[in-house]
């Protein structure tokens, strides 16, 4: 009964592997970038076995959706992916994620959300708009983007609830990429479909309208030296991330070959 | 039977508000640092009325040692306070801390440690060395003093502690200012003590140990283009650490004259 035994392929907005809440959440975000931004994108023309792709013996299923921006533009590339893998324990893993890069017309922050599912009761939430300067250097950035639009009062709401605790990624580099207001956190529930409906969603929605209207939506005007220089970090930033989150993982779950053709595809926009 | 009853001045060395292990801990910081840095550093010069100051009515009381380093060291100063304060609750306000600044001769983190203590049983503990380039762009750094040195342990030692919480700093620009392995913890008990003694203690002695040998004695070389951003984003963060952690908190603490005597003095060097 497995959607992997129907032989079809399934793409990134069928998340046919994760609860009915949590699928409607990334529809949801992943919608409203497609309506909001659809003047800006080139359609996804990633080869079908990227969007599309699994292991050999079919316990490991994963999709991926890319579109790059206009040239005219302030959207680099947007990216949505899942990923499912049973576990030998009788569970399963369920990753789905969505990000927005800009380009060096602006300097504003990125948009990031990924939910990570090891077991029915626990997940992982990661929501931030990660900075694309050095924060320490630039209070003003930090003033605009992250004290002006409150944005640490959805962290500070999730911290108030007993099931949700502080999250630290095994990765420095990936707490360093994060900003101060970042929503890194681990939630323990027997009711997690109702605490994505409840908290998770609202925030999650709430967090991706501030991004589209003060960061994708805001006009910032950037010099041509400091160009140079976001340039630099956003290629280190982003050869770094894929190297993390991809590196190790993907020839793990689905062999060398899959890795390397899914990497491949990406590395034209990373 | 109060230290200020006494009319005596009581200077940084002494910590006379503190519990004995408290006292201890931040008596053998400053002593190792005084010790292994002593060929680098000038006697500290503030005027008496800076090193030792309290409010109009004794309910306020504060020590400051400061001592800058030699031009031909690598360090730019070092810092050591306490503050006391009788809390109108019947309780009382005791933060000690202890911070070392390299100068750009060297981009090496710098150090810091802060205890603030609000009651008998609830203390924050934040430990950290502080790194002085933008981590993103990086990564070598990242892994030399932050992955290499291992200190990630201390804090997932402290993690593991049941009465032992993160801690998020109300400013934002603290918690962008701190590295990925910093130490922002609340410790709640009611055997601080041997809290101090068992856990705290041990983790700030090896922290300390781990910025002398690596940072303070590490050779580094830094380019002349580098030292000019590098003295530019020292000089930022200095000047926001110093406005949000004495900008508001002295004037109301010890009056508006008071304060700027001290905020001049510490002007010099920040």
């Amino acid at each position: 009964k497995s959607p992997l035994q129907h032989g079809n392929r399934m793409a990134y907005m069928d998340f046919p592997y994760v609860s009915p809440s949590h699928k409607d959440l990334m529809v949801d975000l992943a919608s409203t970038l497609d309506t909001r931004l659809s003047s800006f994108l080139n359609p996804c023309n990633l080869p079908p076995d990227v969007q599309s792709y699994q292991n050999d013996t079919g316990t490991a299923h994963a999709a991926l959706h890319l579109r790059s921006g206009l040239h005219s533009s302030p959207i680099d590339f947007m990216l949505g992916s899942w990923l499912h893998c049973a576990l030998p324990t009788g569970g399963a893993l369920n990753i789905t994620s969505l990000s927005a890069y800009l380009n060096s017309s602006t300097d504003a922050p990125n948009f990031l959300i990924e939910l990570i599912q090891s077991s029915p009761t626990s997940m992982v939430l990661i929501l931030d708009l990660p900075p694309r300067v050095d924060l320490v250097l630039n209070p003003d950035y930090l003033k605009t983007f992250y004290q002006d639009t409150q944005l640490d009062q959805h962290r500070q709401h999730l911290d108030k609830l007993s099931e949700v605790k502080p999250y630290f990624s095994s990765s420095l580099y990936i707490r360093a990429v994060v900003s101060p207001t970042a929503i890194l956190v681990r939630i323990e529930t027997e009711r997690l479909e109702e605490m994505i409906e409840t908290h998770v969603g609202p925030i999650a929605k709430e967090v991706l309208k501030t991004w589209l209207d003060v960061c994708a939506f805001g006009e910032r005007v950037v010099g041509e030296s400091e160009r140079d220089w976001l340039r630099k970090r956003d290629d280190m930033s982003k050869s770094k991330t894929i190297e993390i989150d991809l590196g190790s993982n993907l020839p793990r779950l689905f062999g060398q070959e899959t890795a390397n053709r899914v990497l491949e595809a990406l590395k034209e926009v990373f």
